[in-house]
């Protein structure tokens, strides 16, 4: 069987465990499977597969490396895979905005990756996919000119450690009968149970680093840099799933009808829209499944396009999107036809 | 010492209650209080109160009747006791859009309360007067134009079955280790425990009645009939307090800093806007307190003044403010003067 030699870097993290998952349930071709991790993983298992610490010659003779890691990982390791003849799929901040790297939601802008000069690809930042995947055949159609966008994140967008705490303090409210009084973990300064932070990321100034990825991401892969892109990002205690209520103006006037149809032919998408049966989307409906949901679309009191978007941040919002990126690579087979063993 | 003859309608509930408190913390003049509520609560007690069944007697000579009940209880309830003689503040929807009944948060529109001609002045829905407080002195200062807010609503918004939907759910929750799968309460269709639903009230069409009512009133409440504005309101699994996502576009530009300083004068608003520190507007942090907290000041990438505010939805947004418009009405002493006892 022909197949592709595949490294995940970041193996043993939440999002590295789902790549293995979605690869393994989706059938991706994989001749060699190899699972990465900082040294003090190595020797531990995910899944079937021994964790190898990752070193420079971990990455010859692999054809594709899925990375999830912190940025500063990221920026160490990504262009030594890419020097040893990887193709590196990268979930991290670090390249998204690199000039010469594309930053790719297949269902978005396949054809960015027709170009890979580095050899990097970029997926994008989970909460602007959530938004991209739906707002791409709406911009096609209409021409996306103005955006406000606020986001409902759920704390696995922080990693096992905002999981870990809302966990935590939920326990303790459900033992004490009241609302938390103090954060219990390292995710969020301020307790998560119960509660919302409008603040995800470090600050930039006035804005956050989510809020800055998320507007310059967004006009990256529309290829729309004019886009004006106002957006408050706020953390609320779900597991999983990032829902963003988004109020759009276009070029051309997109009346809602006109808008459901363009998302009810569009890949990636399931519109979730039937407010008198309570069918809306939801970040519980949402979890564990692929297509980003979308409903409460209509015209707003200021005359623009509104709606509500959910995807699940661990699969659309990064790994899903990490294997899809590989599909197309793999589909069109320029960027590695050589390679196939 | 000179006292008002009050009268609590609804006394029974979370709302009910929570008047009752404000009213003896804040020292109202009352010469007798009365609690009433409807004849299946009659004979309980609340405090040291005995709750008398609502009836057309039960408001002769009662000066001030503060109303908290549904739509369809002060439809009847209201204008019964305002023909008796009291002065209604009701905290329902039914009258907030009669053009003969003021609407009215102190802070925003005392003058509002120079004409009550039938005798009732309403008090706004939690949502809006969230977001009201703090956008008066920005309007007055430099008219606002257009408004784009996205809500994180309470629970106890849904009254006392949605905060006993979100207690067995956690409850629920934190038994299985696991995110709800079915609701388990009246209050919502869908779980609310991690997660959140982008729907608050009854669908008006596309659009749900908290959306219409936070447009209607707040552009009654500013005087400002042209105000373009898109709304979603989105429940979240918090207990108490409103937090909403505000970015405004005004006639004359508005940046943040001439934005703070009018916030940081602006009665009942305490600006919580220190992002470094960690320091902004959350819900746990206003539940309980009087003020609006207002964070998060900034321009936006779409050129809109953006801010979060939070403010507790059974206080400023239900109780405090039929308290602080008893008080107001009582201070200005012309609705009253002849009345006290």
């Amino acid at each position: 069987m022909t197949g592709y030699r595949v490294a995940v870097v970041g193996a043993t993290g939440a999002v590295g465990r789902e790549v293995l998952e979605i690869l393994a349930a989706r059938r991706f071709p994989t001749a060699r499977l190899r699972a990465l991790a900082s040294p003090r993983s190595a020797g531990t298992r995910v899944g079937d597969l021994v964790v190898e610490a990752v070193a420079p010659a971990a990455f010859d003779d692999i054809d594709i490396a899925i990375f999830d890691t912190p940025d500063d990982v990221a920026e160490t390791w990504v262009p030594v895979a890419a020097a040893r003849g990887a193709l590196v799929i990268d979930n991290s901040a670090a390249f998204r905005m690199t000039p010469d790297v594309p930053l790719v939601i297949p269902e978005v802008n396949p054809a960015a990756l027709r170009r890979v000069p580095r050899r990097i690809i970029a997926n994008p930042n989970c909460t602007v996919a959530t938004i991209t995947v739906p707002l791409a055949p709406l911009h096609r159609a209409a021409g996306l000119r103005r955006l406000i966008a606020c986001s409902y994140q759920s704390v696995s967008g922080a990693g096992q450690a905002g999981v870990t705490q809302l966990w935590a303090e939920l326990r303790d409210a459900v033992d004490t009968g009241v609302a938390p009084t103090q954060a219990r973990g390292t995710a969020f300064r301020q307790p998560i149970a119960m509660n919302v932070i409008p603040a995800v990321g470090s600050f930039r100034g006035a804005h956050t680093s989510e809020e800055v990825k998320m507007a310059a991401e967004l006009r990256k892969m529309l290829d729309a840099p004019e886009v004006a892109f106002g957006v408050t990002c706020v953390r609320v205690p779900t597991l999983r799933a990032h829902g963003v209520a988004v109020h759009a103006e276009f070029s051309t006037p997109l009346d809602p009808a006109h808008a459901r149809a363009l998302l009810g032919a569009a890949p990636g998408v399931d519109v979730v829209d039937d407010p008198a049966a309570a069918r809306y989307p939801t970040p519980l409906a949402a979890s564990g499944g692929d297509p980003c949901h979308v409903g409460r679309i209509r015209t707003d009191g200021a005359g623009m396009l509104a709606f509500f978007a959910v995807a699940d941040n661990l699969r659309k919002g990064a790994a899903l999107n990490t294997v899809q990126i590989a599909e197309a690579v793999v589909r069109d087979g320029v960027l590695l036809g050589a390679r196939a063993t």
